[in-house]
């Protein structure tokens, strides 16, 4: 990212690392539509020459001299939030939040990203995970960000076992949180989408119901296939502000709203008050930012390695060479109808 | 209430009693601001006829033939909300949303309230509770839904043992959520208000600092005492549907938003993007009816009976006589500054 | 049951029904190791010309007065418990528990059980669910007490998404621990016994370890497959009292030990006190007894509808007649090599 | 300590820190009954030359090059736990587990503890809390241990708002409790003990009952008093493993025993078959370790600012002088009748 709305490649100094940090090159790479968000919509404000990107796999290339579980060689998944472990926001359990709102989101946001031949990993013995051997890159480098980000929607929703689910929005991150629903419980999973590959992979998932808001009203879909009771939880994943009125009308007096979407506009956003309840309809709402570091890594490595889900159906794109993020990131902003996410594999080899 | 905006005397029939109800009759009585909003604001639709009030101490009358544990004479404890405990929302967790949202209100809203010479109570077994001998009627009728809605607004902040909190508003519900915070186990408490009777209470129930929204933003305020950090959780207890804009601002990320306000006007209600963290700062929004039925009346008369608050330094307008409820309900309407409750004593001696 | 350690046919009269309740006739039936309990080791203290039976689906044969949702001639799922929904312990939040301990267990413990030709169901409109049309019989018969035990022990677990599980025990409702586990989010899951067709039925259920307590302390394997770590969560689903001991080694620090095991001899039950770390390890247990009712059962009735687990994996021995129920009794009590569960279908057309 | 059951004065080095050590001299300290087993029960095994002491406030004497917020002459509170916030267990939610089970209790267990001229404490920043000014040294220095891990018990607890609870012990742990208890909402509390100024501190605190072990079994004494109810939870704060028997005897079906005991004796812990409703009553068993850091530190320093408990009163006997520590710890072991804690303070002027 040259500026906003420009974007091109820079010419950059290695970047140099702390005791306990490392540095990385990337073996695979994932643009994400936050990425998106940062070039041509300025969201998260001006930028100049900042590199993009926040989903990789890497090599470690170099480590600082406190680093003791990891050594140049290693191949490992580095999660798109790295937090500052030792901060306040951490002892109070919200790691994503160190240093500040959103803090914990460093790569293209307040440090430049993973789309260069090498970066910058914080704390890299609490942040890294090693890659488990024989894992699909296609798969892994879904970990950083989709799956956590997407499992985290379902997880806080607190999805009763056999409860009813809505997922609203069938991007990447969507499509993680129905088969983040299915790991948590979920018995009928309405997914909200109309593109076809994507509801496709949402059914294998594990959604039951497809609506589409072409074909009315979301909301007024989900009470008519639920006589009129709504759901358990729903979980925002895309959309306008105005979504926020559909999950709060599909959901039970009694129930979560999860978001896991990024509002990219306007001062505010509307929550509907009568559907709300007044305020007192027991419809809460749960928000927060992908979890990072080691743990949730290895934890999610886990999830793919025992076959729980396979999030590789989501690699629709797959891209071979450093050279081609650019094309991969430009697919991301013309989002055609077969995609669902573009990765870029570096090299196998390294 | 005869109409909107119409309040006046109305002569009805004894209600009947199922086999598990029970007929009750007034001891002591307050009336709520959601009275106000009911008659003068139209809050809940239109109502012809209807018997206001949901806040009531009571002598049994007459019991239906199932009801085991009170007969005739049992001086009782009424909870402002009386769920259908065999409901499925109950199941689920969230009895105050029996037979669909907000279904455990029932006096006033979908049958006649407290202030008659009669009133019925649903499962008389499972929604009453002995009054404790001794315990002053001034105390006690704060019971029914001053204390059950403003500790609820402090039990749903989830706040940690020695967390600073925010509470904005102090009629009696704000008072009873800063009483409920100190026994939630806050450290300190920012009380916002400016009513001098009130703040007095504030200070006595916990509060360790007093904002007036007049010196300036309520949010700035807030952030400004706290080094910019903000609070860990924030309960509403008061104001128009911008409080909400102040509330997400003066809350960390990481933190809840806990709401006990009854919100009267709009078609939607904002949140502020930005200080949301376009959906991702661990900003959560709890909200909730009053919890009513047997075991809570028990367990917040035993607050009472065991000092853990004095409700009655609410008390701040006794009037004796059944007569009385209208001028107590139009003082409530006027909120003289010295005001925060007026209660109704109708016979002690009952 | 006639007496302790005899079994045989006994003639009742029809049970009488409330308002509230319903008589059902038998659809299908599963005998239970707790069955076997209460008749051969006298678990629940002696008892006399007491029906034995609790798990059933069945055909409403008659309701009182006040039910709503049922009619003769409806087929149901009956919840092996079937809680007092307006008693105290149910507004605590814990309706297995209503009227005293395990007091929501009614069927074969405080009344006759399901093994009859006629039951009596208490609150019908609160505990009975509609059998989903077209759902096998031999799937939906694990419903009122296998799945539900087994996936409490797993909702009780508090397993992290990705976390490592393991469950103690593959009887029926050790298998249904572990596809709980599954449906909670489990990554790697040891799954502890040696019966052949358990352990296929445990892999399909997500089982990713078998260990064999033949070939080594079960603590110790768990232990040497996770480096010394230890697992996320323990579910105890079978073994006697010893069986603790091994659970809290295998159990990280900071970790749930969730019992679901019936628990039937020796005055007390022994913690490893080292293993526990001298009471500060962070290593709770969770005990409960099986959810019932309605909303619990409908749920249940989804997972297996929307296709997230097939409980009829489990019903390895299935026998046709109601004259059939002492074989299927005898044959749990000797617990051949290939049984998992016996299921006796009454009458599929009913 | 010298070794098992001898202690004495050690001339030892002065630590060496690391980049984000400090080194601190004592200000106030205070022995704990841990220090009486780790000598002479060899509770922890065999200590030879360690310097005892884990509960300190301070004087930073040198910091880390990387060490931020502190500087030599800060006066400090010392966390008895001083989790190492990067490791694993603090990502799985567990500092005080980090680096293995009660890995985070460091002084006096896997290196010199705060009785010394100076001590080191590992991660400055993150462990460390500023001592607010003008608080009185006897009150702050029951921060560390006392009231943290006191406080946890009733956190843990899981009271509900106007719930029941039972304290059982009341040395200084099992006060902080009862005070705990009190500030997490509790209604009545019953505190068992009987020395005589024990219980009258633990009235100060919030025990509306206190119960005499020497009267009668202790729970049966409950029970009683509670209509053969029981307590919605029981905190374990002291006695030998028999006290658990009470403990789950006394508690509800649907309750929870939350243990701060440290048990230092048998190879097992008994739980009580019946009591504990063969494996499910939910009565679930909840343990864990001081929690530590320095935003728990702060957090209870608010709690001391505020008013919301008074720790001094536990400060029964207090000596000036770092040499009156020996006779501060064997009077801890003598534990005279008036004794609740001693403290030692070493220089008001520091």
């Amino acid at each position: 990212m040259l500026k906003i709305g420009e974007i091109g490649w820079i010419e950059k100094d290695k970047p140099e690392i702390n005791p306990r940090d490392a540095l990385v090159r990337p073996l695979a790479l994932a643009p994400c539509t936050s990425d998106i968000h940062t070039v041509w919509e300025g969201a998260i404000g001006d930028r100049h020459n900042l590199i993009l990107g926040h989903e990789a796999l890497g090599v470690v290339d170099e480590v600082g001299s406190e680093v003791k579980d990891f050594k140049p060689g290693d191949r490992v998944i580095v999660p798109a939030i790295t937090p500052d472990w030792d901060n306040e926001a951490a002892q109070r359990g919200f790691p994503s939040q160190t240093t500040g709102p959103l803090g914990g989101w460093k790569f293209s946001n307040f440090k430049d990203g993973v789309f260069g031949e090498y970066f910058h990993v914080n704390l890299a013995d609490a942040n890294l995970a090693h890659l488990p051997e024989g894992m699909s890159l296609e798969a892994a480098v879904m970990i950083p960000d989709m799956l956590s980000t997407g499992f985290m929607g379902a997880e806080n929703a607190n999805i009763p076992m056999g409860g009813t689910v809505a997922v609203l929005g069938i991007g990447p991150v969507g499509l993680a949180g129905i088969a983040g629903a299915k790991l948590q419980g979920a018995g009928r999973i309405f997914a909200v989408g109309t593109r076809p590959k994507a509801t496709e992979v949402a059914k294998k998932y594990g959604a039951t119901d497809i609506i589409s808001y072409k074909e009315g009203a979301t909301d007024e879909q989900i009470l008519e296939a639920t006589d009129g009771e709504g759901v358990d939880a729903v979980i925002i994943a895309g959309g306008g502000s105005d979504i926020i009125l559909d999950a709060v009308r599909a959901a039970k007096a009694g129930s979560i709203v999860s978001n896991i979407n990024y509002f990219g506009n306007g001062e505010t956003l509307p929550i509907c008050r009568e559907g709300w309840g007044f305020g007192m309809a027991d419809k809460d709402f749960a928000t927060g930012l992908c979890p990072g570091g080691r743990v949730r890594m290895e934890r999610l490595a886990d999830i793919v390695t025992y076959g729980r889900m396979d999030p590789a159906l989501m690699a629709t794109h797959v891209f071979h060479g450093f050279d081609k993020i650019e094309e991969a990131l430009l697919l991301m902003k013309e989002k055609p109808k077969d995609l669902i996410k573009p990765v870029v594999i570096i090299d196998e080899n390294l």
